[in-house]
C-alpha cells in the first residue's frame, strides 16, 4: 500500500514537470535544504530535524541542469523498481543509471556513486518518502529476540516469524521495517538495546528476554536506519526503551544517535529518533555502586577523551547535569568501562545489572 | 556431548600437571607452534594447516612460568564455563581473568586482552578442541536462506528453524554451528556464497534459492569462523560450493579464505577450509561474455593492483593458469568489476548470471 503512495508521488512529480514544460515554463524541483545551517535540534521534540530552508533546482540553469536531469533519472528508475515490485540498493541504482538513463538517452551521466547518493536524499525529502519506500534497501544490521511476532509479506508470501523461537540466532532486523511488514502480538514490557552482539548473545542464552518479558535488541554497533526505525516503532507502541552500551565515546554515540537522531538522517529525524530512550549504563557512576568494577576499568583512549569534551558543548547534553558529571568524571579519571566487564565476577551478572538498574530507576536521561 | 569431551580434555590436562607436580617433575604444557614457519600449505588437501613443530612451556622456567600460569588459568575458566553450561566471548573471559584467577589468587595477571588471546589458541591446539567447544563464542556474521532445517538446542529448549521461512531476513548464522545444533532436511542441490548482503537480499527477493533449490549464503563480507565452518559442513554433505564475489582484492581474499583457509586459522584449517569451492565470478573474463559490463567497470584501486601482484606469487594460485590470466588482466587494464554491476540492465539479471555460469560450468578453480 505504501509502495503505491510512493508511486503516485513520483508520478505527481513527473506530471508537474511535464506541465511546466507544456506551459513553456522552466521546470523546477524543490526540496528541503540539507545543509548544516538548516539542521537544527528541535528542543520541544528532542531530536535533530531539518529547518524550513528550501532548495530549488531549475532545468534551464547552467549550474543546475545536470543535477536536475540526474534527479529526474533517479525518480524514473525508482518508479520502475516500484512497478516491477523489485528492490535494490543505492549501489544497484547507481549501476542502473550508469548503464542507461532510459530508452532514449544512452549516455552515462553518472560516473561516481557520490553523485547519485545526495540526489536520492533530495528525492526522499522532496517527495516525503523514505528510500525504503522507493524500493531502495539500506544496509542492515541488528538482531532481536522477544515475545513479538512479525508478519513478513515477502514476494507475495506471508511468513510469520516468531522472535521468541529463533534459538541462538535471533531475528535479523531487516533494512525496511515499514513496508509489507507487521509487528503483531508485541507482548513485552520494555525494550532493551544492547550495544554489543556478544552481550546480546550472553543475555539471550540466559533467556533474559523471556524471564523479564522484554524485547532484546542489539544494533551490533552503531544502529542502522532499519534498527533505529524499529526502536521508534516499538516506542510508539508504548514500550519504554533502555539503551545499554560501553561507557566510552562509541557507546555514547550509539545512545545519542538512537535518542536524538543524527545529522546525516536529520531529514527523517522524526521517523528514526527515540527521544524517550534512557541510558541504563554502563556509567562511571557504576564504579561507586559496584565495587568490583574498580578492578575492571581500562584506559580511556584519546578519542574517548576528545569526544567527552565535544559532547559537553552540545546543548542537548549540557542541559542534563547527570551527563555533565558523567563526562567530566571520565575526562578527569582518564578511565573507561565496558559492558563486558560486568561478566567479571560471574557471567550471568549482566542480566542482574539490567534488572537492578531498571528496578531502581537508575538511568541517565 | 561435545561439551563433555572438552570438559574431559581440560580435566586430563589438569590431572597431567598435577601428576607431574606430585612426581616432583617440572609441569609442562605442549602445543603446536603457530609461528609462520610452521604454517604450511598442504598441497594434497588444498588448505593451510600447521606443521609438526611443537612448543613446550614449562612452569619452572623464568621466561615461561607466567605464560604457563596464564594458560592454566584460562583452562580453569573454560572448565567452569562448561560446568555452568554458559557461554561468553574471549573478551568476557579476559574480564573474568582480570577479576580473579580463582579463589586463592586474587591478583590480576592479565592486564590486556592481547595477552589472553594467543593463549586461548594454544589451548585449542593443545587440547584439539575449537574455542566454540570451550564455550567461547567468536564474532558472528553471515546469513542463509534455503531448503534446510536447523534444530537449535539452546538452553535446553529444542527449536526448529526453517531457513525457507525466514522472509526477507534469512537465518543469522551463529558463532557455533557444531555444538547442540543439527542440520536436517538439507534438500538443496548446491551452495552459493555471495559476498555482499545487498546481493543476497536481491537474490532472496527473487526467491532464487527456491527456484534453483540451492542454499543461499552471504558471509556479509569476510567470512567468520562460524560461516566458514558451516560452508565446510555443507560441503561434507556432498553439496558443491560456488563463491560469487566482486572481481577485486577483497573479493578474491574472501574466496581464497573460504577455499584454502587463512594463516590465522591454519590451526583449525581442516575444519574451516573448503578446497572444493569454485569461483563463479565476477571475473575479468566476463567482460568478453557480457557486452554490457564493458560500460560498468570501475577503476581498480592501488590495493587491488598490489594484491593481484602478491597473489601471483602464491603457489596455490599460480598453479592455476586461469587465475594467472585473470589477475594479469586486471593489472594490465587497471579496471575492476563489482557483482552489483550485474544489476545494470535489469535487477533480476544477477540470478540469471549465476544460473548460466553453473549450467556452462564456467568457473575458476
Amino acid at each position: 500500500m505504501q509502495d503505491k503512495a510512493a508511486l503516485k508521488k513520483i508520478e505527481g512529480l513527473g506530471e508537474g514537470i511535464a506541465y511546466e514544460i507544456k506551459e513553456g515554463k522552466n521546470p523546477r524541483f524543490v526540496t528541503a535544504a540539507r545543509t548544516r545551517s538548516n539542521i537544527l535540534f528541535d528542543k520541544k521534540e528532542g531530536y535533530l530535524r531539518l529547518g524550513s530552508a528550501k532548495e530549488e533546482r531549475n532545468f534551464i540553469n547552467v549550474a543546475q541542469s545536470k543535477k536536475f536531469m540526474q534527479t529526474v533519472a533517479i525518480a524514473a528508475k525508482c518508479h520502475k523498481f516500484l512497478q516491477e515490485n523489485l528492490h535494490t540498493t543505492i549501489r544497484g541504482l547507481f549501476y542502473q543509471l550508469k548503464f542507461s538513463l532510459g530508452e532514449d538517452v544512452d549516455e552515462s551521466i553518472f560516473s561516481e556513486q557520490a553523485e547519485s547518493n545526495p540526489l536520492i536524499e533530495d528525492l526522499e525529502v522532496s517527495l516525503g518518502v523514505k528510500r525504503e519506500e522507493l524500493n531502495l534497501n539500506a544496509n542492515r544490521k541488528g538482531v532481536l529476540a522477544g515475545n513479538l511476532k512479525v508478519i513478513d509479506t515477502f514476494g507475495n508470501e506471508r511468513q510469520e516469524i516468531d522472535a521468541s523461537k529463533m534459538g541462538r540466532s535471533g531475528w535479523a532486523i531487516p533494512s525496511d521495517v515499514d513496508n509489507d511488514i507487521e509487528f503483531v502480538d508485541v507482548k513485552a514490557k520494555y525494550v532493551i538495546v544492547v550495544e554489543k552482539d556478544a552481550i546480546w548473545q550472553r543475555l539471550n542464552e540466559d533467556k533474559f528476554w523471556k524471564k523479564e518479558n522484554c524485547i532484546l535488541i542489539s544494533p551490533q554497533g552503531q544502529a542502522t536506519r532499519g534498527t533505529r526505525r524499529l526502536i521508534r516503532k516499538l516506542a510508539d507502541k508504548g514500550l519504554p526503551v533502555y539503551v545499554f552500551t560501553d561507557s566510552d565515546a562509541w557507546g555514547w554515540y550509539i545512545y545519542w544517535t538512537i535518542k536524538t537522531g543524527s545529522i546525516n538522517l536529520a531529514y527523517i529525524g522524526e521517523d528514526v529518533a527515540t527521544p524517550e530512550a534512557r541510558f541504563l549504563g554502563v556509567t562511571m557512576a557504576d564504579l561507586d555502586k559496584y565495587e568490583f568494577l574498580k578492578k575492571l576499568t581500562i584506559k580511556a583512549s584519546d578519542v574517548d577523551l576528545k569526544r567527552a569534551q565535544e559532547m559537553l558543548q552540545y546543548e542537548w547534553i549540557k542541559k542534563h547535569k547527570e551527563w555533565v558529571v558523567e563526562l567530566e568524571r571520565m575526562i578527569k579519571s582518564k578511565i573507561k568501562l565496558e559492558q563486558d566487564a560486568l561478566q567479571g565476577p560471574k557471567l550471568t551478572f549482566v542480566g542482574d545489572y539490567i534488572r537492578e538498574k531498571i528496578r531502581k530507576e537508575d538511568w541517565l536521561p
